[in-house]
Order: structure tokens, then C-alpha cells, then sequence
């Protein structure tokens, strides 16, 4: 069974705005053994609207349709598909009294035509309701292929498709099972990594896909699974994991379904050892913070971080003594130890992360070069710290090194 | 002149990643007069890789594909172009050289047949030297059609668009004059605004087209004139643009190109004042700090910020008293009045902003509902605070209240 993704906008393609709602989509079919074959970006032009849905209908068993559901002029999607169904537009008074109800929080007076006209529904659509905006998703079936329009904001469609379009495909299509498992290793390239494992991939079986995934510092291993018989896809699955692991498990940890990122990995271990963590940052500038925070229980072991990005901050917030800092310079190793103690001490926790380092565009309190950067770890039992070259791009400099600080702390987490 | 967008990778219909690349370079396009037409996301199939290409060159004079160009065996891409344009691979031993050059860095040996494979273009290929990584970008002309293949790493991308595919577009293609405004709105919603200026859209020139892109408690309107005559693009978006801002200046501030965003417009007016900013954050966890630290030269305004998750870190940290947050709770008006004083004085800073609240999903060390937030501001002048409900999601109420502070700083600093 496939599936295809239509997003409609001229932001998609003058790069306005990043489509995230073809990953999100993409992400929540997989889960249910849905197979997207092709995600189309198009403009809001009838015509375009027209010849992709004719196109996808062709390859696909569902289409998924994203964005032009808006109430103003450039929003075109929904006469579109009144003409591809060759069907008219009536006003749904379910979706009236709902947008109706959303209006009445900010005004006692009625709605106004153009928010009147959110409520128009395909006559062929059953509707979807759309507990998060005035736009209704609508399902379409027109032969053996159904059409899903819904609206392009990612808050509104995440709705949809988790309260409404993935338990209709569930009751309504046969699918197979499909089971995904991801690998993080580190510490080796993409070719040193593919001829590491070259004799244990040649031998897969035909069921099992294999996907190599590089990021900064790291290169995630993607096994795929899918056959129409649950045990032999999760035996087939487990014999092959278990022969992968002898080969790199020295260099790996397992990604844990949705929590595929480290830090809710470090989240997940501290809340369980009930220790916790501060942060003191300066180059990195609160990110390590904030991808800690954005998980929900991240109050368990997180108590805060100290951005100490002006020199004089280090002094005054962190407490780092100004002698330090002139002896050695602000970014050095002897700063970040002090940092990461220090922060530690004042947050009065088991772990601390602190960074220091230049990540340009021009030298600032320091002599080092652009990409220079020391990462500081505290633990119970120790404290130490590495110095990096990181490049001399801002943005990767600092995501590199967040990685690395959330790689350094794991390892020593596992000591506890 | 039209182009398309062709993104390889199963990772992407899976929804591992989300394409970034498609936004970049439809925004670099854009910038030189080149319409993108639609994008097209494909798993690494070679049969597919063909259709797609195929497809793609009916309807565009040049065709950027990005991805499965990798060392190891899921990439298909290079092979999909050969019997595409009826070719073979080739040893471009300068190609050659730069691998071999980058794999020194880490290792005396000889590099491996996998990487050197690397090395292997189309006979037809001009190269494009690929600075940051070993995959060569190729630059193909086929009868009126040129097809791009470059890698899908965004750093390796984003280097072979600046350096070699804009600048080769530039010179073997006429292009027409493009120029894109984007104004802000703020505190109207889209249907409101749209009534508002209703009278003027109406009365747009079709050389002018205008879009609606609503966001967390913003509404962008872009206007894209298109034209071969640059003088008459320019009056004509200089007139419509005047008219415009009699309707809505009163809501409005304009995006300034590439800063699109409004921490860059503080940043460069703090600059320009020779002013400084610190912030104390609870709920968003740094993600204030993050942002504003993003963009270079921070370090000129922005001095640091303290994440007090932990109530405890308030207290111990930021030094708000105990008996206060005891008598109103942590969530309060009174809390975030004292963590945005203390904050601007422990960083001697001319602006502060702070931040506590409840961002869910269970109510924390405060009784409030999940979604109420506090947003305090300090300026040289005076101290206020805004309570605020936003919603129930957690990402949502950050990233509101993230917006919220900035449009409450960004009007102080106006005043200064």
C-alpha cells in the first residue's frame, strides 16, 4: 500500500517556509505500515493542483493533501478539488457552529463572510473535524483511491492526522507490518563504518532494508523491515540486530522509537538514577539548555544553566576568577573545569556540561582561532575536558559540539 | 524560466529528516529570478530517480537534485543518471586528489575503494568542486535541459549552490527581475487582516501577487512582483508598498531580506545603540538566549542569560526571594517582575527579559494551568510584566511566548 504527499503554498517553493509537515506525515504512515512513494511541493495554482492529483492517484492508494485551505484569495485548494471530483461546494453547519465558537473568545459580533466561507465542504468530503483551526479536513474516496485535503498548519494537520486520518487508514486499508530500528554510532565515518560491517549487509535478506544516515560526529544505521507476517519480520528483525551489535556495539546505542535524539536519552537515564544536571554555556548559547527543556519532564533532572556568553558574565554570573581568565585566556581548559564546577556547585547538581570556544565569525576575547572550542564535563567523581577544532561554520560549530558534550555526558552517565 | 527540485533519500518519505535542502535553494533561486515549479522528494530507487527526472524535464529548463550520492550501497543516484543520459563513469583524478587529500587528515593509509569511488563522474558531467565533502557536484546539459546533482548533506549542498550553481545560472541563463517584500503583522489575525485590506489586494496589478502566511501570533504578507523591466518592478512595488503601510502601518514592521526574523531586527537596533540585554528564563528553557545567540555578533548586545528551571535555581541563582514566590507562586507576576530586575543587575545590562510559566504537560512546582505564562521586561526606564494563556501544547507555548517577548522588547527599544 502507498501513499503520497501533496503540499500546496508558494512559500514551500520560494523557501519561505521549511515543509515539515511531509516528515510529520511521512513519520505517523510509517508507524501504521504505510509506505509514502513520493511527496509533491507545488504552488497555489489550480492548474498545478490539478495535474498532481492526477499524477499521485495514478501511483498511490492514498493522497495526503497539505495547505491553500485558508480563507483569503491565495488559498485555492479547495476549488481545485471541487473540480477534480467535478462536485460542488455546501456549507457544513457542524463546521459553521465550531468557527462560529472559535470567533465568539474574541468578538460578540457574527463572523464575517470570508470566515463564514471556512465552513464550505465538498458535498462528495466527510468531513474531518479540525478541533484546532476554522479549516475541516476532508476525506475523499473517488474509486479505489482516497484524497485527504487538510490544512497546512503544522498544529492544525498534526491534529488531523493523529485524531482523525490515521485511525480511518487503520479501520480501512490492509497493510503490512513494518518495523524500523535505528543505531547511533559515532566515532566513525560513513565508508570506515559501511566496510566494517560490509560482510554482515551483503548477508541481509531481501526483507530488510539498510540505510546509512551522517550527521555531525555521528552516522545513524537504519534497518527497515517489512513483510505481511508480524513474528517472522520481528524474529528475522531481532536475528540480524543481535549479529549487527557483536560487530559495532563498542560504537552505538540504540534510538528509542520517537526519542531518537541523545539528550532525551540522557533525560530518560538521569530521571531514572533520580541524579540531575546544570549547563554553563558560552559559545553554545543556551542550546544545550534549550534541547533539554523542549522534552517534557525535563524538571526531573534538569535545575538550569548559567549562559555566561560575555566574558565579564563569566566573572560576575559564573563566578570564574578574573586571574583565570587573563592567565589563560577565555577560551581554555582551565576556564571551561572552572566553569563546569562552578555551575555545578551553584545548581548543586550530580552532573554539569560547560562549553567555551569561538564560534566566529571573528575572534572575540580570544586569541584562538574560529572553531576552537573546549567542552568541560563534571561528575560526581570527577571533572575534565577536551578541546575541539570544529570547523568554521557558526551554526555547525555549535551543533557539533553540542552533540559531542551530549556524547561525552552519556558515557559517563552509564558509569552510575 | 522555471526550475525543479529533486530530493533523494528514503529518509526523507520516512520521515527521518525533513528537507531543508528544497527551502534553501528555492530561496536562492528566488533571489536571481528563478521561479521554482515544484519539488520532488523520492526514495533511492533508480527506476524512480528515472521517472522523476524525466518528468521534471518537460516542464523546467533546469533541474537540482540533491542526495544518494554517499560511499555506500543505498546510494543510487550516480548509477540512476548514467542510464538517464546514456553514460558512463570516469576517474576525475583532481576529484580524486581532494579525497584523498581530506581522508590525510585522519590516516597515512591509502584511501579505500569506496571512497575512492567517490572520485567517478559522468563522461558528460562538467565537475563542481565540492569543498566541504568527498561527493563532487555534476553539472549536466541535455538538449535545452541542465540537470544538477549534488549531495544531500545541507553543508555540502548549500557550499555547491553558492559557489558554483548560482554563479553558472547567472551567466548561461536570462532571467527576469524579481523582488519580494515581507511585512509583519502583528495582534490581527488573518481574516481580519484580509478585510482590512481587501479595497487595496483588489486593486493590486498582476505583476504584484500577495500571500497570507500566519504564524504563531504573527501574519506575514509577502508581495513578489515579477517583471523583465527592473524600473518598472520598482515603482510599480514602491507605490503598492506606500499604499499598504497607510492601511497597516500601525501593525507592521518590515523583514529586511535574509533577517527575517525579529531577534535579528533587535539585535541590529541594540547594536546601533550601543545597548545590551540579558534574559532570565524559566519555561522556554534558553531558547530565547539560543536564538539571539544564533546570529553573529551577539556578543556586541547580548550578555548572557540565566535558565532557572528549578525553583530552587531561582532562589539560589538568580536570587528571587524565597518568601515571594512562596506568598504568589512561582508562576506569578511578582516572580517574573524579580527574575528580570535581578537579571538585568547581575548582568549589568540596559534591557532584561524573563520568562516563567507552565508549559505542560503536568503542572509543575505552581497551581496555574498548563499554558499560563508570565513575560517580564525590564528597560533602563521601568519594569512591567504581561500574563498570558497560550494554549495546551508545550511547543506552542514556548514558541508564543518566545514571539510575545520579543515583540514586547522590540517596542521598548523603539522608545530609546
Amino acid at each position: 500500500m502507498f501513499a503520497e504527499i501533496i503540499t500546496i503554498g508558494d512559500e514551500l517553493l520560494i523557501g519561505q517556509i521549511v515543509d515539515t509537515n511531509s516528515a510529520f506525515i511521512g513519520k505517523e504512515l510509517n508507524k501504521i505500515g504505510v509506505s509514502v512513494y513520493q511527496i509533491t511541493s507545488i504552488q497555489d495554482n489550480k492548474q498545478h493542483i490539478l495535474t498532481a492529483l492526477s499524477d499521485a492517484a495514478k501511483r498511490a492508494d492514498i493522497v495526503l493533501i497539505t495547505g491553500g485551505l485558508g480563507p483569503t484569495k491565495d488559498d485555492v485548494t479547495k476549488n481545485a478539488l471541487c473540480e477534480y471530483f467535478k462536485d460542488t461546494l455546501v456549507l457544513d453547519t457542524s463546521v459553521l457552529h465550531h468557527v462560529e465558537t472559535l470567533f465568539k473568545k474574541y468578538s460578540d459580533k457574527p463572523i464575517s463572510e470570508i470566515n463564514r466561507q471556512q465552513a464550505l465542504v465538498l458535498t462528495k468530503a466527510t468531513v474531518l473535524h479540525n478541533k484546532n483551526g476554522t479549516a475541516p479536513g476532508m476525506w475523499i474516496k473517488d474509486g479505489n483511491t482516497v484524497f485527504v485535503s487538510m490544512p497546512g498548519v503544522p498544529f492544525e494537520m498534526k491534529y488531523l492526522i493523529e485524531a482523525e486520518v490515521v485511525p480511518r487508514i487503520i479501520s480501512e486499508f490492509k497493510r503490512p507490518f513494518i518495523q524500523h530500528k535505528t543505531f547511533v554510532t559515532y566515532g566513525v565515518g560513513e565508508s570506515a563504518l559501511a566496510e566494517r560491517i560490509e560482510d554482515w549487509e551483503n548477508q541481509l535478506p531481501a526483507m530488510i532494508q539498510l540505510a546509512y544516515l551522517p550527521s555531525l560526529g555521528y552516522v545513524r544505521l537504519r534497518l527497515s523491515a517489512k513483510s505481511a507476517i508480524k513474528e517472522l519480520l520481528e524474529s528475522t528483525m531481532a536475528t540480524e540486530v543481535a549479529k549487527l551489535l557483536v560487530i559495532i556495539g563498542d560504537i552505538t546505542y540504540q534510538e528509542d522509537g520517537d526519542n531518537d535524539v541523545l539528550e532525551v536519552v540522557i533525560g530518560n537515564l538521569l530521571t531514572k538514577k533520580k541524579m540531575t544536571l546544570a549547563t554553563a554555556e558560552s559559545f553554545t548559547g543556551g542550546k544545550i539548555s534549550e534541547l533539554l527543556t523542549a522534552n517534557p519532564g525535563a524538571s526531573h533532572y534538569f535545575k538550569g544553566s548559567i549562559v555566561s556568553y560575555a566574558t565579564e558574565a563569566k566573572i560576575d554570573v559564573l563566578g570564574v576568577s578574573k586571574q583565570l581568565i587573563e592567565k589563560h585566556s577565555v577560551v581554555s581548559e582551565e576556564v571551561v573545569l572552572a566553569m563546569a564546577s562552578n555551575v555545578k556547585k551553584l545548581f548543586k547538581t550530580d552532573f554539569a556540561i560547560a562549553t567555551t570556544g569561538n564560534a566566529g565569525p571573528t575572534k572575540g576575547d580570544s586569541d584562538v582561532e574560529v572553531g576552537t572550542v573546549f567542552i568541560g564535563i563534571a561528575t560526581p567523581a570527577h571533572i575534565f575536558a577536551i578541546k575541539l577544532q570544529q570547523g568554521s561554520q557558526r551554526e555547525r560549530i555549535v551543533n557539533r559540539s553540542v552533540n559531542k558534550a551530549f556524547e561525552l555526558l552519556y558515557k559517563e552517565i552509564l558509569k552510575y
